[in-house]
């Protein structure tokens, strides 16, 4: 099983790389972006069958790990 | 119009940090986890109106300055 994990700065938290993104693009001509936001994306493989498990153990392991639940928000989404 | 921009190493292409995500993983009793990748997301709010042409302009902000084409790959999904 796969999971995707989506890990994005929370709403009103400074995001400079995404400024930086957005400005570039508007130096290279691109005048239609209005502003750019980065985040991470985790692909993981599991060996897990059950998806409800599953689910909850990529749960635990955002909390843990992958995510600064501080400043960071995640969205998590299990593919066969 | 928002544009979201997934951008991950092309396949055989070396990707320590992910390695580093699963080893860690393991390490703090995760055993189900075999291997992670990890990529970007990045959000563009644009303000275009056909979604064809924000399409093609998006594809040439990838190629120009948001993914490094030699060893990443892109996908472009866009949302009203």
């Amino acid at each position: 099983m796969k999971a995707l994990v989506y890990i994005g700065l929370k709403p009103g938290v400074l995001d400079p790389q995404g400024r930086a993104i957005a400005r570039s693009l508007n130096d290279l001509g691109f005048d239609e972006v209005n502003n750019a936001f980065q985040g991470k994306v985790i692909e993981l493989d599991l060996s897990s069958e059950d998806k409800t498990e599953a689910k909850a153990q990529v749960e635990k392991m955002c909390e843990k790990l992958l995510a600064n639940t501080v400043i960071e928000s995640y969205r998590i989404e299990l593919r066969d």
